[in-house]
């Protein structure tokens, strides 16, 4: 081994390879779920460097975890416990290649930061509209590897809908450039969107041409109290026909989701959380190409037209960006409420958007019958059916002792009610070393086979990301 | 063979399994380009009939090219000159299986006929935003398999963009179910996408789950004088910035081209075609969400803010449907009035849309030079950067022999252009058995590994399209 480790010294500098000291950053995930170790932590400044080390790899059979921000939520960025792999850290690679504002594209290398990625893009008057809550520390290249969701998918899509072509090294450590930045090419497999949301088992992702869009003349936000969930999807609908592709958000929230925030933040003053009656808050965005005038005359006017239908009970709209961006904080600090509140098992799931009402009362039902004085922390991206169904600890009781005994059988629930309505047990996340067992169970045994098929033809060798999505077993 | 025969027909039935009299309309190809000869042509009427059919050909070691409507224009849906190919026409699976208006989501098979789905979509009050010249003819499989492009990408892209999942029986005769209908699903690799675009070579595609939009409030079309390509780069970015998502169209058409409209079909009308100074018309639509007033306000803001600038010396706006589909008509009947001016050579190329102008004066000198006389009829999807920049013999002279002398030399002489320039030879249309050479050509060749890999470990045997794309070469 310590060949190996003098070839990627010599090939990235000594100062970029580091053996010792405290690697928590690189081993630890994001959520501190697991702990590996690496045989090294690897940190190559380009492509050709990336492309030499998964070379000096390839030649010693030496595998490769391949990361980014570090910030995913699948266990799918950190090595396993053996100290045999390499951490390939893409951080050093971040460089804003070049922003086209006439192509309306950008090419920026896998680790540059995802807000430096919106920042660049508004500095030359454009929208990138990637947007989630670890913006400030996860990579492009972790956005890619796991195809993204976050809070702008009902208008702009995931991640892979915001991507043009992608620069990879192969598993044999040669360069594919696929930066052409051409909105239209029939020529081959679309083996940019294989490589996207493949999670680093199939190559590693150096750089992307993502587009761009025109700013909105004007964004809008909203807060609606909705009567239940039923009438949340129905709001749903009618922001769809009134807006059109002016609907740029559309969340979820539940109440008991949203009493968090109020009893840990009470700062941020949650709307409407003294009423009593009001189940489910909605956040909804509206960005406009015309104007703020237009655009608030078009949303109060879909507001009115859901009060009338009896989708909304009571509605405030931002009068002011500070007021647009207190409302989105409450949103994004759910997560955080919760882990103020304690220990809680996440999911990141989907099912289609007229199905969720029902999905909701029958998996709320199942879980209270089952685990009596079960939370459920349930919010998310309504507008692409995408739940984060939560379920915290009972308010009464040991949240730790509530995780070690009870969590595969919530993930078992959760997962079942999940498949019963046909739906995703991973619709943003993605799979990484924590859901390996669930994708076996859940995933259809004709798409594993030819995902198998797929990773054994482009890593014949077995040696990226082996241990996440489809394992890798060693002879 | 007369086995796999016999076979073939317990499975579909005798009356689908064609073997005698004219099979002229599934061997021979849309453009008269070429003619092959089938072993048989086999009709399956069910996904079941398809896979059954798939695994007696497999069996049999016999290969297999799936066919729709049979209107590509890469010569990708006929058999070879052999005699010993199955050819399978899905234009029997043509069910709307469901219209989800409240998922926004349609399923159909993959022998619809496109306008069928439209039409289906249209009476659940919702908009199936794919639209090209084939409509009438194509299938809806056929433009997976080709990830079909047309004349509003520039709003909601390509084919590809348009489908949430996909029913496809494997080379093996399995059968993978990936219809959930799903807006998001980070479960594995994309298969979806792999089988979009793969033009057969890797299955078939027999249903699919497509995205619905809602229907816009109003449409309007306008069609602009602008005096240079440079100016209509300059509009379309007008018209990005001030219509948004509202651009629905935007189609660039040369003097040439339109002056062969005039002339085959005087009754159309074509707008500014006596001004000797117009060199070219755009063709835009702006859909809006809101109202026929509104959209005209919009409109009529663009048009004052292009013509300030330069980049409109002209402009009508269509007052009504009528008035509108007139204008689009012109637009679809380039290559018809093309086809009545004589035989032309076509190409299908993508540039980025900022290099357009560089590359269309680039390529006309070049062409001009290279062979005196010729007339170029240049028309397309500007929006997407895609062109059809087409060459049609010179004027005097016999055009069977110009074409016979001189294919191959425009041909390379446009590629090797579009190639300096960073595009695609193929935006569109795909690669069929009409360009594999320039596949080999043009494409990387760590992409093409990277897809040879993929074609041998889903099909092994070789047996899908083995022709098309990437030939198999027998053993």
């Amino acid at each position: 081994m310590s060949t190996l480790i003098d070839t990627l010294r010599q090939t990235v500098g000594a100062a970029h390879v580091l053996t010792e000291g405290d690697l928590t950053a690189w081993e630890q995930d994001w959520r501190r779920r697991a702990r590996g170790k690496a045989l090294a932590v690897v940190r190559p400044g380009s492509t050709q460097e990336v492309a030499a080390v998964v070379r000096a790899c390839a030649a010693a059979g030496t595998a490769i975890v391949p990361q980014g921000g570090n910030t995913g939520l699948a266990v799918g960025s950190i090595p396993d416990e053996t100290g045999t792999q390499v951490l390939l850290s893409l951080t050093r690679l971040n460089a804003i290649r070049a922003v086209d504002a006439d192509n309306l594209t950008l090419t920026v290398e896998a680790g540059a930061i995802l807000q430096n990625v919106q920042d660049a893009a508004e500095k030359a008057g454009l929208l990138f509209p990637l947007s989630l809550a670890a913006e400030g520390s996860c990579t492009i290249g972790g956005n890619l590897a796991t195809n993204a969701g976050g809070t702008q998918v009902v208008r702009y899509g995931n991640t892979r809908d915001l991507c043009l072509g992608l620069e990879v090294v192969t598993p044999q450590g040669e360069i594919w450039d696929g930066l052409k930045g051409l909105r239209k090419d029939n020529t081959g497999y679309d083996l940019r969107d294989l490589f996207i949301g493949s999670e680093g088992t199939l190559g590693i992702i150096t750089a992307a041409t993502m587009k761009l869009y025109p700013q909105p003349a004007a964004s809008l936000t909203a807060w609606a109290a909705v009567p239940s969930m039923e009438h949340a999807v129905q709001l749903l609908a009618l922001a769809h026909k009134h807006l059109g592709a002016g609907l740029t958000g559309f969340e979820v929230m539940g109440r008991f989701a949203l009493s968090l925030v109020a009893k840990h933040m009470p700062q941020l003053r949650v709307p409407f959380i003294d009423q009593a009656d009001v189940p489910y808050g909605v956040l909804l965005e509206n960005s406009d190409s015309e104007s703020e005038a237009h655009a608030r005359t078009r949303f109060e006017s879909l507001l009115e037209t859901a009060f009338e239908a009896g989708c909304v009970t009571d509605a405030v709209v931002a009068e002011n960006l500070a007021q647009a961006h207190q409302l989105w904080h409450i949103r994004e600090n759910i997560p955080l409420a919760q882990a103020e509140e304690g220990l809680n098992i996440k999911h990141d799931i989907s099912v289609q958007i007229p199905r969720i009402p029902a999905f909701v009362e029958y998996a709320d039902a199942l879980l209270q019958r089952e685990i009596p004085g079960v939370r459920l922390v349930n919010f998310g991206h309504l507008g692409d059916g995408n739940l984060h169904y939560n379920v915290q600890a009972p308010a009464e009781g040991d949240a730790k002792a509530f995780l070690r005994d009870e969590e595969a059988r919530v993930n078992h629930l959760v997962y079942e009610a999940v498949a019963q309505f046909g739906g995703s047990f991973s619709a943003e996340h993605g799979v990484g070393a924590l859901k390996v067992d669930k994708l076996e169970k859940y995933q259809s045994p004709v798409a594993l086979s030819m995902m198998r098929a797929i990773k054994g033809a482009l890593d014949p060798q077995g040696l990226m990301n082996p241990h996440c999505m489809l394992p890798v077993h060693s002879a």
